[in-house]
């Protein structure tokens, strides 16, 4: 409440009424003391996925619908209940998971919100994007960046399913960027090389003579797991963070920066028996375990997780990891809004201070 | 609607239910044909504000309320009916009225979005920004980057107004970005010598040569009115813009660039009797006339202004302005988020194509 | 001497012999333990031009030699005499004073290095840089970057003189970019308004709206005195170096970096009494004393100076200033190849450790 | 000779006297009318040295000298008759052979100049940059940036040979940045694992999360040759130049530049029959043949060379490669002081308009 020199509420009261016919408003009575804290805290809460549902619903999905051009995309949304009204994992990002099954084609389309596929089962499908064909592979990072026509075909003799996740909630939502446009035909055709852009930039730190431009937005559309799996087994004899582990960010081949301007993508290898440090930063994130099994620790409470699960971290929550098995890795992969909060000055971190690095665990998910 | 295999509603509803139930939801039922155009468009509509309403809802807040521990400012806030529920000038910039009256403080705090000022009336007032104070007249824009402290303080014999303009809506609404903190006591001291951002890059393109570094946030924080008039006055010799007419991005002096990585700041002089043509972009921008009188035509329609008035611009509204006086000309300031859009590869830019580059109008403002 | 697996330096100087008439060489014969000491040091010696004697040239040359079509220009050369065989200030950088009399032009050419002119007496006369007539007067910084026309004509009553500073012994003598054109007039005309950069670039800090782009080399090409004056004094009450005292370089307004990518520009006020610490760093200058009197101390000489007067400093010599004055300020111009270390990570300072921050003087120049 | 007032040569010839006396000169009488060309031109000659007197002459070497506390390194120096006094490929960029044979130590030692490596023949050898030991294999590519330790050992069973290509011309012989200082002991010892470097940054377009700093110097020390033939045996199916067929730029990982501020590193697989466009540019070049044979016209001028053979490019000299083969591919390695250019907005390309874009060919190098 204000100091007021009128000793009447009532005389305030009035003048709202007369300002808010005049489209204004008065900022004293928005805020209240406390509306915003002095320490950084999550703004909503962590969520976990079931990657059991997830195949379960994709299964009985693929008998309800299928890609077209009505449904254009078989797509289950993970839908935060903290993150109200976008329905998405995060309040930037969307971590969603696809579905196309044998000789189906997902129409291409392009729009201005950016995507990553991260490939989770299956093999034998094909993402054209802006002419290029990329083949996908599970654990293969594939990039569709704003305004890139993109479809998506499978030849494959099973289910392929992959992480979607998408600017969407930021560059659609929240800036209000908002395009989109069918691509004439169902699919667009293949005009350039199977992979060109991996084949220019993939097979080392090096760069085609003639590509002269960088770019904030990486031209290497594929990232394969193959030579991921190789980068984190050889990272792992070397070098760890205390609060990831064995762990990269994929970079954009001409900047040495994130592979997009809206989406950080990352992948973690907690070995076996390792439990990470906790610490918390301004950026969020969309966590997809793509193997293994293990727990984080997210602002006190305890989310178990094995292959296939997702879930999802706020800004500013405290997070550990820990790899329970004491004979498999477990990996991570998981995309951020990093980037943006880079972009705008607005990206900080914080290392866990309490003792041993570990937070108290208070409760677990679901109970 | 997608082509079911199901020939039955039913079993997609029941789906639905169940899957709503593990916090996911189907892309194919929330997105219907033609929810984005292939077209960029406006996707909520401008605003103006009447600047005398302004001065007096605020003459009148003056007997309502002070600054201080409780009401911290005496704000009125330009709320936008097409912007909810952010209620601001636009999506991602509030487009706000401070006063202070002689003798009044208000106290210095600090809070993760940044601020401007544009200073409209009355001479005497000081900003206190981390240390250094910074004087206020007609005309100024004065710097409040995130998470500075800042307090205000007026020795003035006259009410002092200025323009409040915050990324607020974007950093705190969007992303989530929100501390605030008091300062322990009630003003913070000078503890610099006045002004003396200014004194150091202020005097022209010179660096101080101790002072290396580059940053995002430009670390001139007071662009007096003085200089920018004279600025005005000398371009209007040389060139322009058809676009916007005589018109400068106030600079950050160490990159070059915007003055805020979310906040751009610009004036423009509509010279007697100019008219320019239209084009429209992806950023928005909350504009206040501090002189002369005229109109824009936004979107189609057309918005009369005159001193002291505010309007507000969508993303991709076609926009072209005109001054009506063949004598005086017209100054603008404006802030906008396009140094956003930019960092994130979304900043883009169309001229409008139409007879003479004008709009057609089709009705006015407020009729 | 080498560890010789022979017992034979006789067969070493066969080797040598047959190996050279192949073009190769033995690098083990070419280095000597010592050639390149641990320790920085300077690889030639500072040296010092009486203002005197330049004018008393120069007037003498205004006699015996005229710009035109042979001669081009009526400039002097500084010629280190450790420089060699370059025969300028510094080993990449000049330091050249030119004249124009009343009623004279040097023709319009161009050529791949870069000049910097900083006005040292005479009012009137104008040069003409790609169709851009810019004013000079004393103390005023004219850019004149690599492959630009510009030509000088003077409408003064009177001689005008200024520092020639340009990238020749970097840019043509060692990186061996060398073309050069003459203006197929004598004079390129004037095509744009009377210092139009400046009008756009120089009021503040501030863009033109349809100025996007940002280069290594400054659009503005004038930086008048008028405002360095200013800017030095308004400096001189907030804050100062204690290695330069109160010191600006002057800034490429779309990067806030060097003006040049090959050459900085630094002016420094010495303060009445004012006795710097010494420092020293991988870069050269070339200083001009546009006022006052002082002297400096470089690598224990002492080098006293007054206004007219010119030195130059190698990489790395150690060097501090002194006005020798209580009530006249010192002012002191200097062009640097700093931009180019830096550019290429070569670029390194440290302070003087000794008692008090100055070196023993050991012996003056010229005794 | 400019246009004297004087009637006569004997007063210019005094003047001049004089002026040396004060250690001044008259630009009018250095500069002749034609010294510099407007149209650009190699400023020296192009360079071709015989791989099989290489390896004949450093045989030799092997038993006349060895790399120790007074030889340190057995390097033979291509020195280039064009480039006076500097003694050296091209007049910014070294290309020596180094060679060291079974058992023996090249001690550790640092100096402001940057070099890179390319292995010729021979394999298990290792260079320790700061600590970190590098494997060196034929096709390797290994850094040791300016001022980082750096010490070869040898445990190979045979000779090891590779190209050392250093930025020395540039950087002690014109920048005087020339600093040297010995290992205390003769072999730093190896503090990181073997290879850390490459761990990190090698695999693929990756950076450990915890490596967020951007330098101008590539983390990454060793580009191996197994990754570097895959990544042109993939191009080749995809794309070309026309000047350099299948190119490769090495790549800064941290910034998708050159792998050091002042030497850039270039592969190119010429395949079987191609003859590339003429084309050239202000960069210099210093090319090792690894693979194949083949000619290059430079300046009109064929240079034949064959698997083992350097050739030198001065700048602005038209170029254009041919691959005699018409089964086997030929392999050129080169480095080139572009990146210095391009810092320096000195970097410039012209592309060969002739008939089918070749050269007459006036003569053989050598004949």
């Amino acid at each position: 409440m204000a100091q007021t020199r009128s000793d009447t509420a009532e005389a305030l009261e009035a003048f709202y009424r007369e300002i808010e016919d005049q489209s204004m408003d008065a900022l004293w009575r928005r805020h209240q003391q406390g509306d915003r804290p002095s320490d950084p805290a999550a703004p909503y809460g962590p969520y976990h996925w079931n990657g059991a549902d997830i195949l379960r619903f994709m299964a009985r999905a693929g008998e309800l619908v299928q890609p077209g051009p009505d449904a254009q995309r078989r797509v289950l949304i993970l839908s935060n209940p903290g993150v109200r009204p976008a329905k998405s994992a995060t309040h930037t990002l969307s971590g969603n998971v696809q579905m196309v099954l044998p000789g189906e084609i997902a129409p291409s389309h392009r729009h201005t919100n950016a995507a990553i596929r991260f490939i989770m089962k299956g093999e034998g499908a094909v993402t054209i994007v802006d002419g290029e064909p990329v083949e996908m592979r599970p654990g293969d990072l594939v990039l569709t960046p704003g305004w890139c026509y993109h479809g998506h075909v499978s030849k494959a003799a099973e289910p392929v399913l992959w992480m979607d996740s998408l600017d969407g909630p930021l560059v659609v939502g929240m800036l209000r960027i908002a395009r989109y446009q069918q691509y004439p035909d169902e699919l667009e055709p293949a005009t350039k090389p199977v992979g060109a852009s991996f084949t220019e930039y993939g097979h080392g730190n090096f760069r085609p003579m003639w590509k002269k431009e960088a770019s904030k937005i990486s031209p290497q559309l594929l990232y394969p797991w193959t030579q991921t799996e190789r980068a984190l087994q050889e990272l792992a004899r070397t070098d760890a963070s205390p609060f990831d582990d064995v762990a990269f960010e994929y970079t954009n081949p001409t900047t040495g920066g994130p592979v997009l301007p809206t989406i950080g993508c990352t992948i973690q290898m907690i070995r076996p028996g390792v439990h990470t440090r906790a610490h918390r930063h301004s950026a969020c994130a969309v966590y997809h375990v793509f193997r293994g099994e293990g727990y984080s620790v997210i602002d006190g409470v305890r989310f178990d997780w094995k292959a296939g699960d997702f879930f999802s971290l706020p800004p500013w929550a405290w997070h550990e990891h820990a790899n329970t098995s004491t004979t498999e890795e477990a990996i991570i992969f998981a995309t951020t809004d990093a980037p943006v909060l880079d972009a705008l000055s607005l990206l900080e971190e914080e290392e866990y201070l309490g003792a041993g690095g570990h937070q108290a665990v208070t409760s677990s998910f679901g109970d």
